[in-house]
């Protein structure tokens, strides 16, 4: 099959997380059009998105919400685990830990990182911290393959050299740093500034209307 | 002016951050097919954004990298300050709290809270923690129009109703819990498992090929 554009896989995860929603609200069917107005999109676009997962448009009931988070995962997920390191364990680190350990049964956070020697041995949702001086060694031996970076702005570069120099295949950064990596490792950059900036934009808009 | 499509405020404030950045490392000029490829979008769509913003596509040395920011935060910005609270002052709260303060001009966190009394008169860069129940007095006395909530899933919802209660005009929700605001409200949800998803789905994908 071949790979999804970013922007799918974006909003395919988004269905997702509101599909899982809905099934802990013990709701069996939706419509594409219900789908849309809750992730704020076009009815078309979702139709279009899950036509491309193999899902026809003719539903009478709506699409079966548990079957859809079925195949979401079959396309997004890999059929192995895939193992996650976090790099940095100031408060966003400590909190990333906590938000995403257990949140997808494919993506295991197992093993945290920092420079500061005090925090060895420390535990955090199950999960233990590493000094950064035994990254390599940890990457290799717990098979991590996706690196968080939450490090302060002026480590962030050293960080990622590091992770790709020893193997890592996909990075997301949470600095405000832009990182330069090979074309062979995946790097995500999320910066929580832009949706801060877009509400605001938002906010003044309607004040001026 | 029309107000912008949400996905164009994104791309403008990923266009600021950047040029931030390039400012900082005094670049001076860009061409649009460098922001692009910084940015991971098409040149087409870099052109199509500024020419919005009123720059001709004709620049023989490029884009003006000072006089883009400038431009952009004429459109983004309000010409006001903007006042931010943080609700819920766990770990992410806390980061968000030194991360968010000072990173932009015009949006000032000027206050946060917690439901621990504890953290009562608790300042972070400056700014003084406040319990929850003062949630209303603080949000009229600072004008307070933007919320972003880090408080744990359960409390989620009964947050956001409160921030509209007391008259906010804007709400980043950063818990995974969806919330429903009257349509006067911006909300803006934003997920870190996406973006997580995304990496890893891309990971999973090069290994494939």
């Amino acid at each position: 099959m071949d790979t999804l554009p970013g922007k799918t896989v974006e909003r395919l995860s988004q269905y997702r997380r509101r599909l899982l929603n809905l099934l802990d609200d013990n709701v069996e069917y939706i419509f594409s059009h219900e789908l849309a107005e809750i992730i704020q999109i076009s009815a078309v676009q979702v139709r279009r998105d899950l036509m491309l997962l193999g899902f026809s448009s003719v539903h009478r009931k709506g699409y079966p919400v548990e079957m859809l988070i079925e195949v979401i995962g079959q396309r997004l997920d890999d059929e192995k685990e895939q193992n996650v390191a976090i790099i940095g364990m100031g408060n966003l680190g400590t909190a990333l830990a906590s938000y995403l350990n257990g949140i997808r049964p494919k993506l295991k956070i197992v093993a945290l990182f920092d420079i500061d020697k005090k925090k060895e041995g420390m535990e955090i949702v199950g999960v233990k911290c590493y000094p950064f001086s035994e990254l390599g060694k940890v990457i290799k031996s717990k098979r991590v393959s996706i690196g968080v970076i939450t490090v302060p702005q002026t480590s962030a570069k050293k960080v990622a050299a590091q992770l790709v120099k020893n193997g890592i295949k996909g990075i997301l950064n949470f600095t405000h740093i832009p990182l330069n990596v090979p074309s062979n490792v995946s790097l995500e950059e999320y910066d929580m500034i832009t949706s801060l900036e877009k509400v605001a934009y938002f906010v003044k808009e309607s004040q001026e209307k």
